[in-house]
């Protein structure tokens, strides 16, 4: 088998990141999001919300791991935050599909693949920290513009939220999640309010 | 409105984009592809073919040009290469759109944005000509997943691929187009004995 045929059966295994489903809605709640849509669109937040990094970051490493970020949901699956997955079980079911996967390729490039998907599931540099933020901003944004999305269903607090998803994206990205948290917290007053009636 | 209201507002826009639908199918053959997906699957193919570029290319720019590249389709719609539009019209309809889109962004992220895009337009310069072999192959791969996908929808025949797809991809990755090539007369060949029975 020729490098290229190598790269194209990686390729081709690939597109089936467009049949995993995630927890939220496009922003016209027409259906869910899949995983390769979402990828694309993380990667566009990347982009345009650099400056707003906690640490200077090379944005085309970070755009790379974003681009990679979710290819193990081929085989495991997309656990959404707020679903209860036990993390060491799903941990497993991802370094085993990073190894078919990334397998597929061409020595050379499996093992700078794998690289920098390791770095950015460890979240220890610069890079892999904001990365990991952006990842997160999406889905809020999402929820945001459907009016709280995946909250109701998963009965999400604002602390929660501030655990599960500030606590990361502040890491990374301090004023973005400063920007969501004054959304949120308008969306939940506003919702506490139609409750009392 | 601050820097960071601007952004989010062409965020949220942008993701319009994953209900833009192209003529490919997923190599499923469960529904079409969309133009979100589509750019994130196109992104990878850059990443995972870049050494088989004619000249050597800057891979970072190339995945920013095809991050965004599709972006117009938002107000414009998807043009698909064999359904015969009018190509003048089309990039009015393109050119408004990237005034819109891009217009939603602070000024300086507005003028980087629409740069890179008319660069990829213009298929001039190393990375842009890389970037529209790239995007050109990701569909062919697509139709030869999928029994030849819309290439008998439309009457295609393996020498309106080469003038139509052929001699761009080449220009821009002569090696791939090469593959591609034995694999897409392969196809026809075997269409062409079963229509003989």
């Amino acid at each position: 088998m020729s490098r290229l045929d190598a790269q194209l059966a990686f390729l081709g295994e690939a597109d089936r990141l467009k049949s995993v489903l995630r927890a939220t809605s496009l922003h016209d709640r027409s259906r869910r999001e899949n995983s390769a849509e979402h990828s694309w669109h993380v990667m566009l937040h990347a982009l345009v919300l650099a400056e707003h990094a906690a640490r200077p970051v090379d944005v085309s490493r970070v755009m790379t791991m974003l681009l990679l970020h979710d290819l193990v949901e081929i085989d495991a699956g997309d656990a959404p935050i707020h679903g209860g997955h036990d993390p060491a079980e799903q941990e497993a079911k991802e370094q085993a599909a990073a190894d078919r996967l990334f397998g597929l390729l061409p020595v050379d490039q499996r093992d700078a693949m794998r690289f920098i998907w390791e770095e950015f599931e460890a979240a220890e540099t610069d890079d892999a920290i904001f990365a990991k933020s952006i990842d997160r901003v999406q889905p809020v944004l999402s929820n945001l513009a459907t009016d709280g999305g995946t909250w109701p269903e998963y009965n999400v607090t604002p602390e929660q939220l501030e655990t599960r998803v500030g606590v990361k994206v502040a890491r990374g990205a301090p004023a973005v999640w400063s920007g969501l948290r004054s959304r949120i917290d308008a969306w939940f007053s506003g919702r506490a309010s139609l409750l009392h009636y």
